[in-house]
């Protein structure tokens, strides 16, 4: 069992890669979003992008925007969450949980991530998004706790 | 013997276990760290933040305060350097190293990133910090060589 | 077979982990750069660097360099980009792809983040950037693709 823990034998792995797919493609979906606003707001940080896609210098003003920034640091916060999240759950799944305890936790996560997103982009007034992210957080923790109980140093 | 390579019934792969849980452990309590120090410094980035946790603008001045953006350097050298070790890492537990070889590299890391993150927050003096921020770089590299070894493009 | 899809024995995971290896190593790379670039251009960002690495205050400027600023979010860019090749290619491993295809998909990456690099180190005119960009967005999410078609949400 624990030999094909990491392979498409395991139903465990196969619903991992699911949330894992979900999660990296909403990483991945912010550098769009960075790239779309960047070139219609005309707001770059190289000389050579302005050269190219401002060519007038319509954009007078500073080349910093608050759309932009925010995205930036929603994009940030995915990197420093849903990366620990992948990788700790890989470690999870070989850890051998139980099919309902993995679900449970791959969910709640995926959900938290999804709606921080929401909440951050939308200036959603806090406490919510510092809620939505300690959910995330103690998720992983959670998974971390399982995957401690089999480790050996 | 390969086959099992990434799962419990390798004793190097519940070792790695073990070190990548506590790298990735120490960079998610970085979040911790800027969460707490954010909300009792009253120093924000967001509109949302200041209207809910700093009501009466008690903080007059920039918000941008020394000890945050520290803690903020050493987390994001932390996701320069930990994830990269974990990923490397797997590869590493997959290439089939010996006990002794894992069992240093991950141990030489692991205290080279607990005693970065002390030297950084604590401003002990240079050429302390690049020296340890090298040790751990060298010692994904040398894993990265025994990796290598295995490759087939 | 697929029990043994992330192990020496299957030739696709040892393909995976040249490429993986390569666009590690280059994420590394920029690290080594920024330090060599600070130490030599003597802009520190903390002030027990400039104590020790510039005592006489040779700079006596912003502690902001534009050729280091380009490097940095060069770096930014690799986290964001390459880290989620290597998750996502790690999962597209264990779906079991034909070697074709895997082969394609790894080196078209590859080859568009070494590119990536060299055209935002050296400034190279717009829209270039932009393009090799998304070519290595894309090429993850063809793989990300194929993963999909094997999960159990």
């Amino acid at each position: 069992m624990a030999a094909a823990a990491l392979s498409l034998d395991n139903p465990i792995f196969r619903m991992y890669m699911g949330y894992a797919f979900l999660v990296i493609i909403k990483t991945i979906a912010m550098s769009f979003a960075t790239v779309f606003f960047r070139i219609t707001l005309k707001v770059f940080l190289n000389q050579e992008d302005v050269a190219s896609f401002d060519p007038n210098k319509t954009n007078k003003g500073p080349q910093v925007h608050p759309t932009i920034e925010r995205i930036r640091r929603c994009h940030q916060n995915d990197l420093e969450n849903v990366i620990p999240f992948v990788l700790m759950g890989l470690l999870y799944v070989a850890s051998g949980p139980t099919t309902f305890a993995a679900s449970l936790h791959f969910r709640i996560f995926t959900a938290s991530r999804f709606l921080h997103t929401y909440v951050y982009i939308f200036s959603i007034p806090q406490p919510t998004r510092v809620l939505v992210f300690h959910v995330g957080v103690f998720t992983t923790l959670s998974m971390a706790y399982t995957v401690f109980s089999q480790v050996a140093f």
